[in-house]
């Protein structure tokens, strides 16, 4: 009877990987402390880590022995035995150096000087014929980043034999700013919905939170804005404030302080004030009072970011007070606890003509030296807004007695949403290397951040967050790196982008060379791709309106000139291009000499920044001898044909990863292929029409019409306030 | 030097359970597969599954391997060796009758006739000397829900030597009704946001949807209404119906069919045409090659939901005609392909100043048998909307020649949201057991609900979903048990609470007696108990407006009569209550004369209804001789103290469940504990003010003043459409 037998499934080749509940979704991140398959490694480890002791006995204690206890249960495996106590040969010691004994300390204690607050030092010693590996630092908080970071040399299977490092952060503030409104949306968030439950709070601590704590600190983000820069003032309310202090006690052992967004009119919205005119003293005790109120319920509240007279949010020009009344104001309230303001510089008026990448420049630095010293100004990486590239903006260096703070974008606002894989550090790497040339050559945005170029007093860097309620939490698994990378560079942004890449892949998916290598590479390759087949040479703000999903270079009928596409690109018959050289807007003025002048010249300008700089004819020589129309035609090719390779790449890459991974990656790229197309069939047809010229015989010609391209509608695409 | 020490941690005490990302997240569901403690049926499962052979090829006997091994894996360890193939002693053999050898199945030949073509065998026989145990069923959809069904055997650890179940369905449609909108916020949701991730579709598969099936399938569950009954007609656009298919397709062989809502007006909206009279010739042919552009994406499309004509949805009554013509024209486009139209009774109208109980009645009742034989009238369980507690809906054996489908509200709009534990499946089996005496005693709903009542061909059951992108699915771990228990209800309505609560609980937690039977009990209570505290007596729809976010029962300022809550209850100083007997609206009339009689008559109205079919005086006596008043206000203490019950009981399971569950279910009991007194004290200040009587002694006083509770606003409260 049994030859009718059409399968017969044998248990001994179970596999768990279509199983869809019990596989790796991602909700790990970079923590998945996979065992160490290197034997040689195992042994080295399970020799050398026989006993663990912790000193101290904060909330962060606990949590550094939970987080190294399940951690090595995980990397050495079931099998290690682990016991003993410090007084045993190869013990782990960790704690902070107050509480550590002086004796352990002996042999470090001349590395002190290298480290600040939240630095740590690990370090292998020898101490009466007995080993010991130490993790300390001045805080508990700097053993808990120390902690993550001896941890992560296990995930990098590196050796530990000699282990010595000795590590602090560059900026002092380094947080996310989620743009999460109360009712749980995300403005421009693309991986779901907010993680922050409104409703269950105070009570139900979502043990997501816990991990979303966790995750930070093991990248060094010291902060979380809560609120988006859009801000609504019932945040500030007493029935939300307790709330956000039941996540303030959550997030506090893990060295993270919570900032709020604070709405500029909010004395009159909640307070019940006439006004919000910053010099009006009902005002200015609103605040006080209100700064008083958080403090007494959160002791180490962070303080507050502002948007304020931008896109429609009110301000003190609504009171014809400018940024610094407004600011100072806010500051004072905040001094007496330590909190800061973080005034965002993305400004630009509907009132002023001039080119939009001028007009924050115009409007602070003026103001330069004007500031309290608790201000910080969070200028986004270029002038106008989290392009695909953009040049640094020209505020970096240009106010060397104010704090100047970066804002990137982690979420992929204008970068394809969270179905392209784009590796963002790469971005961030090009903005920190730039020159600014303020003090002469080697002036770059990195030293000005980090404040070293102009002495500041505090630091910061703010990354607009990507999480969301997605299990993987970033919608795209490899946009997890964006959020890892975002973090190490705040820690420290003269780190190689590539190394994050490395470290990240390591992490999050295997080890092994032949898996990293050319997954790596892909990365470091994605940013590219991207500004090819959306912006190339230079090209910006062409995207659709409203949702930014998806190519309009063709949009024009907005209110507000500066909104429209047309505005930025200026194509015409005879050419396309933004000239902000002295023939044009002179936007190029804004930056030191030795820059405007590389910019203005087209003999140095580089092709990158192109069409930024300068409007050009059709038939302009690019560098390779090819016209502009091929030049721009080639290189949206070049990025579709890119996507076509990420996709080759991650195919042969079925061996490494788990096969859900692989078939979501998959999937994900399937996508990004599909809307890379649409944006070079989209873009060609629509300034083909102008060029009045044939594409060359390289490129793919488009599946649909540019009347078709124009129709598409997406009502509901994620990320914008819903239309009802 | 290690006197020092303060803590030290030994590796062999490691404990997984503060370590949140590796915990039990309750992403499993009730599919959790713990590994069997007791030894003895670890032993007998592992001698009586020495093998396992599927027959047949569809993706369905793919999804059944997987299952199965999967699950054995974990049900009986890493250790148990399973080997050999189905000639062995001892093997499991799944297939459906047409596929399985035929001498295996000479022993269950006789229990064909017992089975339809989803319902399955499970038998262990004896053939040729050798055991083995078989699932079996007509399709291969039959022999999934077998499979889960033996899962569960193992799961609720009984006995498999002497195995044979034998089980059909009893109802054809077992629907889940998504209320999810394209921007994937959920109406009445309260478990974060919708699973369908409209703008990744129809390339991304997200994983959750797999897992989303394979649980429906492991109730059940064969159908999924994927939108709001609030409905939106771009659903019905190619380029969504695309993102449709791609769901369908993931669907399918786990037994389940998508079906869509209808907006009656998508013909004008997305057709161009300037009418959606269901009369009209060009509207009738709009929806037939609709359907046919449906059914060539999906051929085995489920049909239409329709709420027309009922809270501002558009209708045919917008063009005179009634419901019989609009749900017969869309019957018929579907006719073709064997699809459906579930036409919902949810309908009362501004222009009718009868009884809102009233109204569904008598707008349907007269059109009995005019409904084509595809076309089902879905009733809410009761006659308002949801309510803790309704009688049961007259329109339940009303119409005999009709096919009436049970609609039950799963998501806890009016029951606390995702925070109250509130174990819904005794509220379904209290309606379910009602007797409607239409054709004499024992005219049960679940005999209206079945079709056995009146020979109905088609017969169907609708539960509102709690499904949402929270990690646990429900919100709170103990709200999955309401989507079990609708999918078992659904299964077969006769099905005991209770029952499914036991299995339930064995499966998600702990087969634990000392577990199982407080559990069991608390859940059993917990629908009384949430009465209890909110709306006692009978009392009803005096929730707070639009959100139904806690009590309201002042408000008395909406536009129409019927939405505000002092109509429902009808306070005055004289008494409460609304009267519905031949006095009052009489509603009563509506239901058989032996059920009239019975609510209409104070002595044999149960005193559950009481005030929802009389207006008494505040000194009404009580059965138990208390006054209404004094009653009304020991039934709300009652509500919170048994609140507070549940909390200690599940204060004292902490020992059976993993830590993480432990504290997620504290900390929201403890917000249900919070909200119980906050109902009582609400409601019971606002009756006061008419009653103006003292509150019993053992009446907890108002922590708070009316005016504190009027005063409360929640604008961001979830499932409602955002305010911007």
């Amino acid at each position: 009877m049994l030859n009718q037998l059409k399968n017969i499934i044998f248990c001994f080749s179970l596999s768990l990987i279509t199983f869809s509940s019990f596989a790796t979704d991602g909700y790990e991140l970079w923590l998945r402390y996979k065992k160490i398959e290197n034997e040689e490694l195992l042994k080295q480890y399970s020799n050398l880590i026989n006993g663990i002791t912790t000193y101290g006995d904060s909330e962060t204690i606990k949590i550094i022995s939970n987080e190294i206890i399940n951690s090595l249960k995980y990397l050495l495996g079931n099998d290690i035995r682990i016991k003993g106590t410090a007084t045993e040969n190869n013990s782990l010691l960790i704690g902070s150096i107050q509480n550590m004994p002086k004796d352990v300390l002996t042999n470090i204690v001349s590395l002190y000087g290298q480290i600040n607050d939240e630095g740590y030092i690990i370090k292998r010693i020898l101490l009466n014929h007995k080993h010991y590996i130490i993790i300390t630092g001045k805080t508990d908080i700097g053993v808990l980043y120390g902690t993550f970071c001896f941890l992560k040399q296990l995930q990098l299977q590196k050796s530990i034999i000699n282990i010595e490092i000795v590590d602090s952060p560059k900026l002092d503030i380094r947080v996310l700013n989620h743009w999460d409104n109360l009712d749980r949306t995300i403005e421009r968030g693309y991986a779901g919905f907010s993680l922050w439950n409104w409703q269950k709070l105070p009570e139900y601590i979502d043990p997501r939170y816990i991990d979303y704590a966790r995750a930070n600190a093991s990248v060094g983000i010291n902060g979380t804005v809560l609120t988006s820069v859009n801000a609504n003032a019932l945040v500030l309310t007493p029935s939300y404030l307790n709330k956000v202090k039941s996540l303030a006690n959550v997030f506090r052992p893990y060295g993270i302080k919570v900032y709020l967004t604070a709405r500029f009119s909010a004395p009159i919205e909640i307070g019940g004030l006439k006004t919000a005119d910053p010099l009006d003293n009902e005002v200015i005790n609103w605040w006080k009072n209100k700064a008083k109120e958080i403090y007494e319920m959160i002791p180490d509240f962070g303080g507050f970011l502002v948007k304020a007279n931008s896109e429609g949010q009110p301000g003190p020009q609504d009171y014809d007070r400018n940024h610094v009344d407004g600011a100072n104001m806010l500051a004072n309230a905040l001094t007496p606890y330590g909190g800061i303001v973080m005034w965002r510089a993305f400004v630009y008026s509907e009132h002023d003509s001039t080119d939009r990448a001028k007009q924050a420049f115009t409007e602070f630095v003026p103001h330069d030296g004007e500031f309290r010293d608790n201000v910080l100004i969070q200028v986004k990486n270029g002038p106008i807004d989290f392009q695909p590239r953009e040049p640094f903006h020209p505020m970096f260096g240009a106010m060397p007695d104010t704090p100047i703070m970066m804002e990137f974008q982690i979420t992929q606002e204008y970068l394809g949403f969270s179905t392209h894989l784009v590796y963002l550090p790469k971005l961030f790497q090009e903005v920190l290397e730039a020159d600014t040339y303020k003090k002469g050559k080697g002036s770059t945005v990195a030293k000005v951040i980090d404040g070293s170029l102009n002495k500041n007093k505090i630091t910061g860097m703010a990354g607009v967050s990507n999480i969301g309620t997605d299990i993987n939490w970033t919608g795209h698994p490899f946009l997890q790196a964006n959020w890892y990378g975002f973090g190490r560079l705040a820690w420290d942004p003269y780190l190689d982008s590539e190394d994050i890449a490395d470290e990240w892949l390591r992490q999050t998916f295997s080890n092994d060379i032949h898996f990293v290598e050319p997954i790596k590479k892909m990365m470091m390759k994605s940013r590219e791709t991207v500004v090819n087949y959306m912006t190339p040479l230079g090209l910006h703000h062409i995207m659709d309106t409203d949702h930014h999903y998806g190519p309009g270079p063709w949009v024009s009928n907005l209110s507000r000139p500066e909104w429209n596409p047309v505005y930025y690109h200026r194509t015409d018959s005879l050419g396309i291009g933004f000239d902000r050289t002295p023939t044009g807007s002179n936007a190029t003025s804004q930056y030191a000499p030795e820059v405007a002048e590389m910019f203005n010249n087209l003999n140095t300008c580089p092709e990158n920044y192109l069409l930024w700089f300068h409007h050009l004819s059709w038939d302009y020589k690019l560098k390779n001898g090819n016209s502009l129309w091929d030049g721009i035609a080639l290189k949206y090719q070049e990025g579709v044909d890119q996507v076509k390779n990420m996709i080759t790449t991650w195919n042969s890459m079925e061996n490494y990863v788990d096969e859900l991974q692989f078939k979501e990656v998959q999937m994900l790229l399937n996508i990004q292929y599909k809307e890379a197309k649409w944006w070079r069939d989209a873009c060609l047809l629509y300034f083909q029409q102008f060029s009045g010229k044939e594409l060359p015989e390289s490129v793919e010609k488009p599946s649909k019409s540019l009347e078709y391209f124009q129709s598409l509608k997406f009502p509901y695409a994620p990320g914008i306030k819903p239309k009802w």
